[in-house]
């Protein structure tokens, strides 16, 4: 039997990590690093740090190339296909790795519930029928560092929120009947979609929990240009960005 | 200068904290520990032992009883008034012990972002004037602890999702155009409003993180009944109870 941990590492911070995932850390055999291409280099180095720091002795370390997504066509098939090749990818690693059982661990950003491939990818090798019990250590989310950054709740009080993607702002619109809504996965303004700006605040925050943290605020219609621009230049000087932000209904 | 932190613990398990957490305690000179009556004392206890786990030798631990929410009348006026009451207490706590300023500390049940007062108070603190420097350290909230035992994502794959209260869903109902909706703050049973019960799947945790957590899932209309009588019974062996869900249409 593996044991296969997916460990939230937060989202930058090596302090991020909770006394359960360097427990659980600690105890692993076998930790799986992927590699994302160069742009994303920083995000492997913070990973290797992690196993370094808390990792024994006797663990292997094994790094694999990340198969890519198809940028072309339709969205959902394309990440089906994704996480088949991962899955495929990951079943190949363990086999090789923990030919006899053993505690392997994946590191996973953020938190793994939260807009992460890896539980999609678990069931597919438990479907499988790979010798594979799963857990989950949370982690600390890029929305939790944002809101703790800027030193805002998420909510209203006793209001819902909705979370959603980039994607999702540019093609549906603001929802109805909210007046909080957090954006990840956006990959460049999409607030820009939005009718009337002067009616939002925005809180926006890129490389949260890293030393490159950047954050801005204000009413959207005032920093909307500023922000983009800002964004444009962090990505041309890192090589690669990570933001999200929180909008709220002005009111 | 008072530093003020406020500091996610997570949701029960010592071991949710962060190391950023740890460090931030390590460093303290006063935590305030709030008393809020008998039915809740197993979470005071948390907070003892992670304070006598990684507090300095010298610091100080002020316990206090917190003021109580007006049950009868306006929601949103009782909330202000109990915010302004908390407000008034940590004030004259602070004054009290630290005269000279100092680094003090309140352990959050969960994340400060997340149906949570406290950044709400520290702002009437500010507000009054009083001479401090909030801080906010992230913690794990129920939701990602619901969803790591359960081995589920929140979102299906770039989808949104809707974060809400069972007050909320008991009045507005299934919100528009979303598939999967955490509700909170449930005082029991709101998706028994739901029309259709055999549309939903749901997924359901009390007492998240804690060495009494227990979890059920199904198809709503299937377990509904035998989930209220299970929250029921533990409510009555425990004294109190905290649980979320969540909750995703079918198909």
């Amino acid at each position: 039997m593996i044991q296969l941990a997916l460990i939230g590492i937060g989202t930058g911070n090596p302090d991020h990590l909770t006394l359960a995932a360097v427990n659980t850390l600690a105890q692993a055999d076998v930790v799986l690093l992927p590699r994302k291409g160069k742009a994303k280099s920083d995000l492997l180095d913070l990973r290797r740090l992690i196993c370094e720091r808390w990792l024994s002795a006797k663990a292997n370390i094994v790094e694999f190339d990340l198969p890519t997504r198809a940028a072309q066509g339709d969205y959902q098939q394309n990440v089906r296909q994704w996480h088949d090749a991962i899955a495929h990818c990951w079943q190949q690693l363990l086999a090789t790795h923990c030919p006899q059982g053993g505690r392997a661990a994946l590191l996973i950003w953020g938190d793994p519930s939260l807009y992460d491939s890896s539980l999609r990818i678990t069931e597919r090798l438990e479907a499988a029928g790979l010798p594979i019990n799963v857990t989950v250590v949370p982690g600390i989310t890029s929305l939790q560092v944002l809101t703790a950054a800027h030193r805002i709740p998420l909510n209203a009080i006793g209001a819902p929120v909705h979370i959603t993607t980039g994607r999702q702002l540019r093609e549906q619109g603001w929802p109805d009947g909210i007046d909080r809504v957090a954006v990840m996965l956006d990959s460049g303004g999409a607030f820009t979609t939005l009718p009337n700006p002067e009616h939002y605040d925005i809180w926006w925050g890129a490389y949260l929990g890293m030393p490159e943290q950047s954050l801005m605020a204000g009413r959207l219609d005032r920093i909307s240009e500023p922000l983009l621009q800002h964004r444009q230049h962090l990505r041309d000087t890192q090589g690669w960005i990570m933001d999200i932000y929180l909008l709220a209904r002005r009111g």
